[in-house]
């Protein structure tokens, strides 16, 4: 017996609309097609992943405090209730602008009448030999997951090496930018709570969480006092501050700086900055500009382009005349939906407007109680309430009723009983069976 | 700053206790650490995993309607407050009985008073050309996330395929016990109103989930009108059942039966049978018995040995004179705990008694609010009742009180909005970055 035959001419049909390929499903990518949703266009959201990575909180997949499934969502659920928006689950190979099509890997084509680059940023290693190879990123779903079996795998091996000789751990935190400090306090909170809770049988004498940065101060782009701040409460939790550290080679389980120091570590995290997708101008066929990221007019169109469009971390976003937006979620949110209203605006034969960026500020969080916020005016807030701010923020923008419910309950239980997260090893459960 | 010092003397020592051995962190052996703690004894577990898999909700991971977390939870994490219980995370190479040690695989020794083999059962595949390669099986966290990974991927190919030349999918499920009856239920379940709430381009008529079975009945443990009540359940919910079939081949995307039918297939489920570990009797030196499960006598003990033990699906627990226990989960407890008492008793200097199974019954869940309970007196409960009866007991003994909640949550939820489970797939953001 089949199931209730279902003939396929009942899928609705929006062949004879505009077609809107979104290349990437990140806050850019997901805010473009917001935009388009049940608007007189169909779109096609292109991405290798069929879920959506809610990046700020990847840290704490990293360190074990929150699930994958609870900082990504299946972006065919997203949309579900938008008819106009499709999925496809492949990866991008190359644009044919002067054909106007997308050529998939698997060499199948996609035409377009408007294509929005959406392709988001990735790690810098800026040619630091072996640090592309050995360092870890934390800016994929993968990335944390991977992060956190080796954290997880080297608290074991360290615990069987009680008996015989029992081995030092470092972990070595590349960047002291929001990333760096976020990572930095969770890690060095984690190692210590579960060693205790978990009986391991490490001295944490031996355990070194140390954050190494070029730059005299933390958190660059915020005041000099909230530098301060987070200095004092990262070294309450126990890490080690270093300015004025440039990092020379990365090897597979050490790293070596420019004075000379070569440390054995147990993981290199890599926070020291990012660049649009590395491909960005190779297989998009697109000019790239500062940081890699492709040179859009006030529009978002690309120079010298009609229908091609960038949009958030991927796109060098003017600010002003001299200068352009940061890469931020705000501005990959804003710059989505400005493309998604201007794209609408060139289908209906209208002229399109600049785009403006608003600032809404810039947080990082520190620690359990301890985050920084710094409004646009400004004002910097810090500590619990700083905390609070965050942390309405972070579930505010979690794509999601469901996933906020679910965050905002474990979050609640860590807060109580902290850490009681998923700390399994999962690499090995996926390869070595 | 290094972390506050913490000199390793102060681990507690307990060296001069018997040390057991305990491989393997499923049901069984779990039960045994837990009638271990807290006694004169210290114990080690030895796992290649860091947690121990609820394998009875397996299925619900391959689904998607659980998280992997939701279903194992971290080994260390459930004794943390036995501090005689300590944890390996390693594989087994072999047990020299001659010298009562144990070899793992990175060639370190560890030398026990006591062994429990606690190794469990994988799939059998009763030697099917092409089954232990292609065909999947359901019997641990691994399995869970390839199998939800292909379905899910199967489904975006299909979608996929709509413009052009439109795929069927076929899904085979083999074995009618009641993990095929569990999983093909779910599958079928999944698959129609995934179709439905995510806008794919599925034509359902193209897509069949078929359970087949050599014998003529399904859940062939239970009554015949719980069959029959399985069997009708399964048909309204688009499974199509078949029987007397059986297996000769599986191919990487087909599947040949007896009759010489051969069907492309997008996935063949194996749920036809389990063998105990298959390297029990190379590895552990064991002597093995019916479905290659270690011969014991009536205290556990295996046979001719003085010191080593084995507890659940690994061992062949005697029933009575002639029968064995069934491999269930009720089997594998009890016998963990028994395990425990009688080592206790032999440290003691006191003698063994022999194991009996208490009868609990079996149960086995076809849908959302079907299941059917098989009481210990040969009562038959079904429908809603055996589902909450169903959903009680699972619940019950997951391990942890926050996972419990946690699934509960879930299960709620799916309740009233079905299925918005984490439709994420991982197995390319683990490969393809």
């Amino acid at each position: 017996m089949a199931m209730a035959p279902h003939p396929a001419s009942e899928f609705p049909d929006f062949s004879h609309l505009p077609h809107v390929v979104i290349i990437g499903g990140g806050f850019a990518g997901i805010a473009t097609a917001r935009g388009l949703a049940n608007k007189d266009v169909r779109v096609t959201i292109v991405d290798k992943h069929n879920f959506h990575t809610f990046l700020p909180l990847l840290y704490q997949v990293a360190t074990a405090m929150l699930e994958p499934a609870e900082v990504a969502y299946p972006i065919r659920t997203i949309f579900g209730k938008a008819k106009n928006i499709g999925f496809r689950h492949a990866k991008v190979r190359e644009v044919d602008h002067a054909r106007s099509v997308v050529v998939l890997e698997d060499e199948s084509e996609m035409a377009f009448d408007h294509l929005v680059v959406a392709t988001g940023a990735t790690a810098a290693f800026f040619g630091i030999p072996g640090a592309s190879r050995f360092a870890m990123p934390l800016y994929s779903l993968a990335d944390a997951r991977r992060l956190r079996n080796r954290l997880l795998i080297s608290l074991e091996e360290a615990d069987a090496s009680a008996d015989t000789s029992p081995i030092s751990l470092n972990f070595v935190i590349v960047g002291g930018g929001p990333t760096g400090v976020e990572t930095s306090g969770a890690l060095s909170e984690l190692i210590r709570t579960v060693i205790k809770r978990d009986g391991l049988r490490i001295d944490p004498s031996r355990v070194r969480v140390m954050l190494v940065d070029m730059a005299p101060r933390l958190l660059t782009p915020f005041p000099e006092k909230a530098s301060e701040y987070a200095f004092k409460e990262l070294e309450k939790m126990g890490v080690e501050i270093e300015f004025g550290r440039s990092v020379v080679e990365v090897e597979e389980r050490a790293i070596r700086f420019a004075d000379g120091e070569r440390l054995k570590v147990a993981a290199v995290i890599w926070a020291a900055g990012v660049t649009a997708s590395g491909t960005l101008a190779h297989d998009l066929q697109v000019t790239s500009g500062p940081g890699g990221r492709a040179r859009v007019m006030t529009d978002l169109r690309l120079v010298e382009s009609e229908n091609v469009w960038a949009v958030g971390d991927a796109a060098a976003v003017p600010l002003d005349e001299s200068t352009f937006c940061p890469q931020l979620a705000p501005v990959a949110m804003q710059s989505g939906r400005h493309c998604a209203e201007q794209i609408l605006r060139v289908v209906k034969g209208e002229p399109t407007k600049p785009f403006r960026y608003r600032n809404k500020g810039i947080m990082a969080t520190i620690g359990r109680h301890a985050a920084i916020a710094k409004l646009p005016g400004g004002t910097v807030v810090k500590g619990t309430a700083g905390w609070l701010a965050w942390l309405s923020l972070h579930l505010w923008y979690l794509i999601g009723f469901r996933n906020r419910l679910r965050v905002m309950i474990n979050w609640t239980w860590r807060y109580f009983d902290w850490p009681s997260g998923p700390r399994l090893i999962v690499a090995d459960a996926e390869t070595a069976e």
